[in-house]
This record gives C-alpha cells, structure tokens and sequence, in this order.
C-alpha cells in the first residue's frame, strides 16, 4: 500500500489538513497519511518546491505526494498528476514541482471529474479535487484514467538563478532557509573540495567538517546533509547573526 | 476500523497529544488516530466548535471524533459522548458540541469508571477519561455502555446569535477568523444570489467567483468552500488588511 | 507491531520530520510513527528529556522511542539505544535520556553501520543513523545487534538538581513550564499533603483540589496530572501571571 505524503501553506490551526485526510479516508480507508509540513508561508511557493523536492526523495519508490501551494486557486491554472523518479505528484501547477520534474516526467491534466468530489469549491481543491486523486491513485487508480496527458516542458517553472561557474569561483545563491537559521545553497556539495572558502555578504568562511568544528555561536560553512553547501552557526541562527535572507549571493572559491 | 480524530488546545509543544494517543495504542493497538489541530486557542471553546464542525462532517461514517477544550476542567461539569450525524463525538460538555448535535442525537454522560484509567487526574481528561474512552468505543464498546442517557437539549450550548433577515438584507457575523486571516461568516452560500453585495466594517464588496477575480491584495466577498460566506485578501489577511475580528456585524444585500 | 515514537527539535516548518518517517517507512513499511513533539526549543536537551520521560511512560510496553535533541551532532559524541522500562529508547547521548534511565536498563553505543544510511551525513543524524535503527528495530532487529554493549551509568546526564528536604518543607524547583504557563515541579505529589503551602517567587498558594477552586485568572498550586506539584492560574499563564520561569526554587511546607 503505497504511502499518501502531504505538504501545504495550509498550517495545522484551521483544521483543513484534517479535512483532507477525512476525504481521503472515505475514499480509501486503507490509504496512511505521512506529513512533509504545512508550514510553508502562505503562497511560498519557492519554498514549497525546495521543501518537496527534499523531502519526497527520501520516500519509497511508489509514494503519492500531495502537494498544494496554490496561490491562483479559482483561477484557469491547470490542476495536474505527474509521474516522476518512481514517485506520483498531485497538485496544482503552480510551479511547486518545478524541482522534482526531469526529462523523464510524464503528467497529465486532471480533468476526469469522476476522481473528484460533487460541489466543487473556487478555494479548496485540496478536499475537492487535489486529496480525492491521490486517494484514488493509492486504491489503484492509473495515472492516465485522470486526465489528458501534457507536456512537462509546459509546467510552471520558479525561475531559480543557476549555480554558474566563473573565475571568481562558483558563484550561487541562498535558496531556503530552515527553522535553525541555517542558510542553505544551490551549489552542490560534490563540485566543492574540503579546503574551499565561502563568501556570503560580509562573511568569508573557510568549509569545515561540522558543526563542532567552530566555537558555540560560530560561524561556518559546510557540506550540508541535503546535499548543497550550508552556512550556519554552531547553535544559533546563521540567518540571524550574518543578518543573510534567501536569494542572497554566494561564492565559493575551491583552493587545490 | 473506525477512524479516531482528535482536536483540542493542547498545543503541540509539550508532548499531551502524543500522551494520549500512547493510551489510545494501549488500550486498542489497532486504533488509526487523524489530528484535526491542536492548535486551538487555549479555552478557546467557540472557534473548537465552529473548527469541530466543520472538519467532522468530511470524516466518513463511524468515525469517533475526541474533542477537548475545556476551561472548566476538574468542575462538576459533565463528561459525554453523542451519537451524531453517523458519528461519535466525545469531549467534554463545554460546549464544544454545540454545532455538530442537532434533534435526532443522542448523548450519554460518561459516568462508567471502567472505561477510564485508574487514578484520574484533575486536570488531564483527555489522557484518564475522553481518550480511554474513545479506544474503547474504536474497539467495538457500545455508546450505551458509557454511562447513563442524557437529553441532548441540556447540553451546554454557545450563544452563538443566528443570521437574521431584514429589510436591510441578511444580517449575520463573522464567527471565525482562519490563518490566511480569510473572514468566515454565518451566512449560508445558498441564501445569496451571484450579484449580492456585501458590507462589513468600511468595506462594501460585491460577490464574486474567485480570489483571482481581484488584484493581488485587493478584497473580496464569495461563496466560501466551507458553505458559508466569506470575505479575503486576493494572498493577503483580510483580517489584518480590513481591520475586522470575530464577532464583527456583516450584512448581505441580494440584488436580483 | 511495535509504535515508533518520534520527539526532536526539528520543527514542523522545514519537512525533516517528513523526510525521518520516509526514510523508516522504506526499511519498515509496517512501522506507525506517532509524533510526542517536533517543538523541543532547538538543542534544549533539559526540556527534552522532561517531554520524553512524561510522555513515554503512557506508551504501551514494546514501544520505540526515538529522540533526537542533539547539540553535538557531528561531533564524537556517542550515539545509543537504551532497553528501559519495557521500551528502546534511540538517539544521541546528549543527555536526552537522563530521567528515563535506571539501575536496570542495557545500553549499546551504535556502531553497526548495517543498520545506517549510506553515506552519512555531519549534521542529520535522525535521517542517516537513529531513524533507521529504530525502523530496524520495529522489524525486529535485537538491541544486541547494534553495537557494544556499554554502562549506563557512564551515559551524559542532565544535572538537575533534585528535591531536597529541609526544616523550611521540600525545596525543588520549577523544571518544565507548559503551552498553558503552567508551571511544573519536581516535587511529587505524593510526598505532599492536602493541606500543604507552597511558596515560589513572590506566591504563597494553598494546595487546592482543581483550577475551579478559585476564580478566572487567580493562581493555584495543586496535585499535577503528571505526578508532580504544578502551580497554575485558572485559564491563564502562571509563567507571566507571575513572572516566574525554569529553574526558580519552590518550597512546600506540609501543615498536617
């Protein structure tokens, strides 16, 4: 029985995560419900597809991930099912999956109403729409019953700036920022050698092994466990103390 | 097998949730637990029933819903559970259950000791009396086994003042403020024509179909997906942005 | 099946707990994980360790708990699973298994990279070392299997002072303050009789039996559900009502 993942800017206050799985219970009793957060600042959807991209991964091959940030709910914007890395993502395409789609993708528009609820709401399509498909996918749904198929190369994308290669060095960015204050980059950590050294505002930093490198209240940088370089402070907040947001340039000169 | 949600003020802090469902596995290891939130404010019994009513209803046949906010914990106040709607509600009689009982309910005081954990607390129903209880009632125990029959009509009630018609239009309130500070009021969708127009606090907003009818940050009236009428921000806090709390008069004028 | 516990300071907010509970549903897929908390305040280990000792011991026999408040991590600090009290308790010995340890319990440092991730992280140890384990432990790994056995009595402690007695009464301490401003002691309930006083900050309460023994915002000390005093204000923060925090001294005089 594949595993239902659900991630959201919905927060855990209002109870609308808990009417989500409601729906999808009645649909499929069987189906077991495993968050990723519903934290996501509300219409964040940068930050969602970096957190799903993260996350899903690390789930078993034939996983569901239920993913809605969906800042243009009501609108004309498409409502889509893509399989990808033997995985099944359902959400609006809001360019939440812009991180988890490859050449390989395949998607499809969710237009068969058969797979939703009667009464569509303009504003919930999580209970509508988006829970009621996952559901039915893990009772065994195929992926071509929901819809037409689309191209992949037609999704929303979030336009995140690449990691470019210069003179200078790689040259990347902050792209999310946890609740830690740990600044994580786009720059990978295998295109990074052990004694390289990272600029970021007005910080310069050499790459040490872990956190327990520095003083408590250090900085340093890092090969950081999602796989991209971090920046963060031995027990406290990188963000805070460097006085670093997301989007903010960074530069990492490799020395040998 | 039944599912068991669970709301309540707990918070997710300091560990009573996982408290009580660690006594909920003891006493039915095959019990399957759904969080509807926990993040009530604390004693906060108006927004629980309006939450408790809202996501119960989406919740299949046979489910038990355990529901705790209760500011008079350790008082005389009763204990109960209530057949409802095809549901099980078991709380506290703090009128919590005000929005999901009606006519045809049936309550029970829960008075039988042999449902509870021994040793009760004063001040931890949940863990030594509303949880036991609701496992027990997952596992197959019968409503009338809990304690002795009640009239559903003594049940503490909120005073919650109903939606009235005049010759000014429908006059009601908003009754519950969720996290993307959308204003959700007492007005049902199906007593309000597609061209009504509304008017809470400064703003007069005409009815329309969907957030993205409007500007980003701009406000708007429409039929809400909880099946009542509400008033937002297109991505913004109408809340914060028009300056209204709960309780706040609202009227609708139809127009055609 | 045994349940897997989860408490750490991850947060809800950044997907980490998601992504610990799919890594161990891809080693187990039969594992049910309930959640005590993700809201430890981030490396505070004392706070911790009082959430995991409270809220494990209302789990039934068999249980796994996994706990992860890990200040050190990447450092040589030792990790460990603990047999104690009919449970395994999995994590860093940071100090996070202080009050749930006794003369009885078997510890083993984890050493048997079979039961890891592959290529280990510095700074996400929940993904790559204890969340594994304690999927292989739920499919019935033995604790014997992880590594070599060592003295529990040479496992990081948290020092807290414990209660004293003196002439002036039992002389604790205020060791956990709740969502609700309560504020909890570690002087237990049974060594305390009916008509005790007690005395903390610039309050001098009388036990009494319930919040409702005294009016909406007036402060009480009573017998806490946990086992041990707790001094409270009737629907309100006793932490603020009465400006006390962690670690203030608390005296109880018996009178009878």
């Amino acid at each position: 029985m594949a595993v239902i993942t659900f991630l959201s800017d919905f927060g855990l206050t209002d109870g609308y995560v808990g009417i989500v799985k409601g729906v999808i219970k009645g649909i499929n009793p069987d189906a077991e419900i495993i968050d990723i957060t519903h934290d996501i600042k509300p219409w964040a959807v940068q930050d969602a597809a970096w957190v799903l991209f993260n996350a899903s991964r690390f789930f078993p091959a034939g996983s569901i991930h239920l993913a809605v940030v969906d800042p243009a709910v009501g609108s004309a914007q498409r409502r889509v099912a893509i399989a990808s890395r033997d995985m099944i993502f359902v959400g609006p395409d809001s360019g939440i999956f812009s991180l988890v789609t490859n050449n390989s993708s395949r998607a499809v528009e969710l237009s068969n109403s058969r797979f939703f609820r009667e009464n569509l709401s303009a504003s919930f399509h999580a209970r509508d729409i988006f829970g009621p498909v996952a559901a039915h996918l893990s009772a065994g749904a195929d992926l071509s019953d929901l819809g037409e198929r689309i191209e992949v190369s037609g999704l929303n994308r979030i336009l995140t700036e690449p990691m470019t290669e210069s003179a200078m060095g790689l040259i990347g960015s902050i792209v999310y920022i946890d609740r830690f204050g740990n600044l994580i980059t786009n720059i990978p950590n295998d295109r990074v050698g052990d004694d390289a050294r990272l600029t970021v505002g007005e910080a310069s930093l050499n790459l040490l092994a872990t956190y327990a490198s520095v003083e408590v209240g250090a900085p340093l940088a890092f090969k950081g466990s999602h796989g991209f370089i971090e920046v963060a402070l031995n027990q406290g907040s990188a963000a805070e103390g460097l006085g670093i947001g997301c989007g903010a340039a960074v530069r990492v000169e490799n020395r040998s």
